[in-house]
């Protein structure tokens, strides 16, 4: 089939993360220099489909020239808001839209979309896909690293590095002042982040919503370090961990008389009263997502736009592009969805984790 | 005067932070090898001159050839907590120890002492080697640079470096979900942090407490900056800045029906209601003072380590090491005390804020 | 089998690179923690056993509780000289030394030995074992990843990122002047450093001893780009490219009336020859080894660590740890010396390095 | 005087470094929305005004929204090469082309020209302005930071961290190893950067061209640091020194049967010659020029450029920028020029380093 100049659109959705733009970069090159296609970079995700003018822009490999590699985000602008499925309106009023999206694609005349997303995003996109017999192909994003048949996600690997970096800069404060130092984590209802970076960030104890701790537990590991000699110890905390009694822990829930503005926080004062210990908590927030992309998250981004591409030129559609080991290859996206993958208790960084004797408060 | 043999000790006292290993290190060397002095090293602060038997150990030049100088906090501990002059003891009774630190002072058969601390800790020190006749030098070090008699402290150009580097990883995240991103930083009551990693970094707006701001002048800039196309902003505050009525915003101040974590989350609360955009708050906390040394936190505290050694073997005490320019002096400890520092309004780094358009929200 | 108060020993060979001392940590805490064993550390790797008396030192637990994990190189010291089957001896004799190898191994009463090594070492430790019956385990490290049966060897993650971060330095310079940046890096006969930090980078062409160039090929790619209206180029050599009529560039070579100090070097100056491009070379060196592991070696060291201790206890020796996906495994020994691994054509990032129209000299 | 609409011209000049980004960002904010003035970007340094057409670009404040102040280089690009009072011309004449230069300031309509570069520059520019009666205001920016008038230089912050970072990761290697680390940085005919990054990344010996040095006493300094029971150590040495008999060494400089790439490697030889330890060398080499600027060159180059437009608006000319402990101010040109600065024996940093007992190869 001849490829040449038709048009395929780009897309990034979801929360943003590091090694987006390596995505959107590589299919630019592979679609315009190997293909002699084109490539239609669509703005804030699928909102830029729904707006009218489309907010969409023609992407030339010379705009790749320069730094796009280091640079972190997204240069395509994405948002995290607006199923098109149920899209609210300012008025409150809920209309499924998808039917406009799906008009745009046929307007700007395209021939396939790639769309760089997590779960979510592939959910909609997917329906989108089927109900308007749209050429789509997935790339996972997500620092979360929760999709099951890929073995990393892009963004994953920097998250990871830049945890791991924040206990770096808290092990010497907490040594100095012979603190308790609490780290807070993204990772949503997976603790891939937490657990990936406590190992290698040396914590002590890692808190995972896959794992059931309970305080006395992590008071005895705490007990067990000052018998040891030492003066500090680490902790870090995935942001779905739930209070003792397994309530979410947000700025509005009160334990009894205290407010916590999240699980850091509890889990920080929690430890105080029961060790004694002197507690600080930092939660690390957005400094997950942004910054340079690690050689790794670019390494795998640029793999996975040029499988993406190449994916679309064999006129396979409806697949993620995934990684196992060495090697880039592809999955029905149904598939892919459906593979939700949490921690799994006797994975390798798990048994890691347990043979370096770092608590998880559960024995 | 014949130095050889004799003792000194070298203490670190206050918050801890990136650069006093340094200075230690160069005590160590100067003392032992330039002057044939030996070091005792006292830990926890004046604590350790508190506790019986007293903390300390003897430091030896050949512990300090490895990567001491990367290391962040304090290899001798330090801690912000038990003025000697007004203890709190475990039962609630305030006493006054000082005789016990000039006591192990003494006992120890300490030539000098030379403190590594803040204006907090200077104060304390000056005032026991006052009463007690002891041979005293401070040498500076706070990360909010409020001390006035000398350019830097040990310390603050590490934290404006990590300060500056949050910002870099916020920008492209807010870049690509359009948000005003708030990030809250330390700096006591000065806003030297704020201000320099806000130039630094590129922060839209930088509120600290030396101006006074209110509300609606950050509005008319964050929509200034709407109108000239962009769809993000940076905005930075320092911890000590109050709510637009002047009051302390701490986790137990309500303004209405709603209660805030902090200053940061305060300000990002308001800008989302007052300009309707998507903003979210970072708190940097602790990752401030940890993290490896930066060059310039290295030599500043390497040469304030020697000098004051200099300063031992020339009997000259009673002063605090400092540094201007390229130089490094020393003044009278009385005088560095008295001197605090704010952010003055016509510093050059200011006038080069209100040159860059950076909103301080007073105008 | 009760192996409470068995002694196995760990040594690191070769050379040195990251997350050798994660691996070392997570052996002592696992065996000392897990099983009640006790581990020597053997200092400079078989030197140490060489040594007499030999030069080992008990490690505990206690040793492991600071920035270990932080830390580049090795806390045991290494060395890659001393093949103690042709030991060659300061008068220049040859000697076959390995009995006094398994001699120092049966007098420190050890139960097993860990050794941390590449090919090299591992082919000579297991001629050791074999030949004294000793329990054998070998982990891999190595910073060219060029042992077939693993993903990835310690060391290989830190190298990669130090060498894109090179890039990443000197694409604002090239641009800024127009050059064409010549980058050599490390490797020994594979391509692996290269590769992948070229493809992280943005490397316009990448030289690896896997692929044939000609300078031909090279200056068609640099005029295609300055046909594209880009002045800068950037290009990453690995350190066994050959000239190109497939001679080894080394100090003494002489090309015609020039002398080269490496290939960098040669192609720095072949390349300014041809194009009459401004050219600049940079030898990265020993930056590649040293320097705080990546979040990848440390997580990767701490599960071969671990694992490895486990196959001691399970009693299966003879074998190498390794890593696939998401999974440690182990392999025999024997098998993973003789699987060299090179670049292969078709692996997935040469695809990409291909498919992003990277230049290998080869079209 | 009404500075509205008026144009000014800004370029970069001589070898690029961190934070001239910052500079022209600064300049371009400034001129614009402070005083209303236009700005034009002047490409390639003079050689943009030597060109027919000029290569020229319109600045506006809308270029400098995103992640500018992290890049590195000048995004105006920048030579080295092409002195216009002697130019060499592709046919090997020299050619006095000043008046081109003059002829296209006048018909650029320019007010007023901001140059950003070192003291050569700075003497063409000059020359320039007085020959055509041109308003011209200089920025300091060289990594050697040897401007005598100025405390610091734009690039130099920068220069000085890539340098202390390469030690931070050659001692690992060193101390695995038992090696010598030999580390050779730029600096120009000052030791600038090799002495303050030595004292801040642990060297033991700094070369510098200030200091004259013997193998002798860098022979016993290695001794010594044996005898103390260290196994490595930390060499670092610039660019400019000399081998023992004060020549050259150049790729092409011959001493006796050995030819030497650089000084680095001599010394590298040659404490292997003489010490019998085994040792490596690194040069640093353009690594030092690029990367992210450090929040310390954004701040200084930031002010400097806000500076220069003030003293545009205030009708003064003729001067160069400069800075003193926490002050931005101005000095006559022709004084600057003139005020070469090289590192001065009895510096609070030479002094420094004599006390932690680095040799300087003079004792």
């Amino acid at each position: 089939m001849d490829l040449a100049g038709k048009r395929i659109g780009v897309l990034t959705s979801g929360g943003d993360c590091a090694g987006l733009n390596a995505v959107v970069r590589a299919v630019v090159h592979r679609a315009v220099q190997g293909y002699g296609m084109k490539v239609v970079g669509i703005e804030q995700g699928t909102a830029g489909l729904l707006a009218r003018p489309v907010m969409v822009r023609e992407l030339e490999p010379s705009l790749f020239t320069g730094d796009i590699l280091r640079r972190g985000g997204t240069i395509l602008g994405t948002t995290n808001k607006g199923n098109p499925f149920s899209y609210e309106m300012p008025d409150g009023q809920v209309l499924d839209r998808s039917e406009e999206i799906i008009e745009a694609y046929r307007e700007l005349g395209l021939h396939a979309l790639i769309g760089i997303g997590g779960d979510g995003s592939m959910a909609i996109l997917r329906q989108l896909a089927e109900q308007g017999g749209l050429n789509f192909i997935g790339v996972p994003k997500t620092i979360d690293n929760d999709l099951g048949h890929t073995e990393v996600s892009v963004g994953y690997a920097t998250a990871v590095d830049i945890a791991t970096q924040a206990l770096d800069q808290l092990q010497p404060t907490a040594a100095s002042h012979s603190r308790v130092m609490v780290l807070e984590v993204m990772g949503r209802d997976a603790g891939h982040i937490a657990l990936n970076a406590g190992v290698a960030g040396g914590a002590d104890i890692i808190l995972i919503p896959e794992v059931k701790y309970s305080l006395a537990s992590i008071k005895r590991k705490i007990e067990r370090i000052y018998a040891e000699g030492r003066n500090f110890s680490l902790v870090i905390v995935a942001e779905a961990v739930r209070d003792e009694e397994g309530r979410k822990v947000t700025e509005t829930q009160a334990s009894g008389a205290v407010t916590y503005g999240g699980i850091g926080e509890y889990i920080s004062h929690r430890i105080a009263e029961e060790t004694g210990a002197e507690t600080r908590v930092t939660v690390l927030g957005h400094l997950q997502r942004g910054g340079v992309p690690s050689a790794r998250d670019r390494i795998m981004g640029s793999t996975f736009g040029v499988h993406a591409v190449d994916l679309v030129a064999a006129g396979k559609f409806d697949r993620l592009v995934a990684w196992s080991g060495r090697h880039c290859f592809d999955v029905p996206l149904q598939e892919a969805i459906a593979g939700y993958r949490a921690v799994q208790p006797d994975s390798s960084v798990m048994l890691t984790a347990r043979g370096l004797g770092i608590c998880f408060g559960d024995d």
